[in-house]
């Protein structure tokens, strides 16, 4: 690898320069004992409200570690306000819509329950791990929050109406994104249905809404968490922070 | 799952109507063994030239098993002429990037060897049956070709010039994708480097060269098989057959 890899972690608490940090449990085995660092080495954190500061390891004994924050190095930075609405998928597939999704920038996740979604639950904690894991990886500022899993009625009844839903469209009858970017611009969300699509009757239900439009990504078949990935990509290019 | 999992096959030979096709040893496993098909039971082929027929068992013995093709369902269409060009990665990543480009519509695939890359093999073989499992269930019509692994040096040396290459540039110089649409007209190859990015030599080789584009997918950093996944479907919307 060229770069040095920095270290940067969450702060669960919001930070200030020069205050000091006690990491969580989970961080603190991270940074003595798979980092193995010590004192006076540097770790990043970022609060997801007040941007990135540089600290360094103060306090250092057997069970406990303290950071000492220093100097802020970024300001914060929200991410784009889109949502990635996905039904969940077999375990491994889950894992890689939920790190790819942070990695491109999206807001909040929202797990939907459809007709033919595999009845596999998302566990939340271990979610939420992965998703700020993803976070602090790929340099952003705040971590998406993980809402929590719904039904496709429950999702429907509870829409809020000013964020418009653009669904994936396997049937062929979607519009291309370079045809409706105009009207993919924020609030948005993006909703992915699983393998086998969705029913007869999600669809007809989610046609007649005034909210939705339905895209579509091509002919060839694409697995669910490609799909996933390519929407996010697609909005991000034609609509989002990679104008 | 809502729609009938239909099977379908490459055919290693041409297909026409009303011949018959011998499968692989490895696809008679499959349909033997997997798939418990019995006589009369339907399978669709592609030949990567020809297009899709469907076919039935007629034949089954206890090792052998013969497929009568009857009516081709489709006309052969090739996918855009779009190469990717990657650093190869830890094998489960190498199996992401591979599974999803067939999906994404790559028509050749060319694994380089940069500085920084892992120096794990590409295995040529266990490749090639991923590709052709890929295209199989993404419905494509042709099969996309995995070039031989070349160094970095290599690649630029033996460079068909006509082809524009574009690589994802880390460093926040590029271009974004909305910015060079019009620049990346087929015939064009995206170039995604490793972890660790491209070195200081091998960025200021792809600077010079008049055939190159440098193009960003936004501040965040993304893992090296998230962004070539974003980057082909950034250029399917803007560019391929996603229009």
């Amino acid at each position: 690898m060229s770069k040095k890899n920095r270290i940067r972690l969450f702060s669960y608490e919001i930070l200030y320069e020069n205050v000091s940090y006690v990491p969580s449990d989970a961080q603190i085995h991270y940074l003595k004992n798979v980092m193995r660092l010590t004192s006076g080495d540097e770790v990043f954190l970022f609060d997801g409200q007040n941007g990135e500061f540089r600290s360094v390891v103060a306090d250092i004994s057997k069970k406990s570690l303290t950071l000492q924050v220093q100097k802020k190095v970024y300001d914060f930075e929200k991410s784009p306000d889109i949502w990635l609405v996905f039904a969940p998928l077999k375990k491994e597939n889950t894992d890689i819509v939920l790190q790819k999704a942070v990695e491109l920038g999206v807001s909040k996740i929202m797990p939907v329950q459809t007709e033919y979604a595999t009845k596999i639950q998302v566990k939340r904690e271990r979610a939420e791990l992965q998703i700020t894991e993803a976070a602090e990886q790929s340099r952003r500022q705040d971590v998406p929050e993980l809402l929590k899993t719904v039904s496709f009625d429950e999702m429907i009844k509870q829409w809020p109406e000013n964020r418009k839903l653009i669904y994936l469209n396997e049937t062929g009858k979607g519009m291309v994104f370079s045809a409706v970017a105009s009207e993919l611009k924020e609030p948005v969300a993006l909703l992915v249905g699983p393998e086998g699509g969705f029913s007869k009757k999600e669809l007809e239900i989610l046609e007649k809404l005034p909210y939705t439009l339905s895209v579509t990504l091509g002919k060839r078949i694409l697995r669910a968490e490609t799909a996933a990935i390519a929407a996010l990509s697609c909005w991000q290019a034609f609509c989002g922070d990679w104008r």
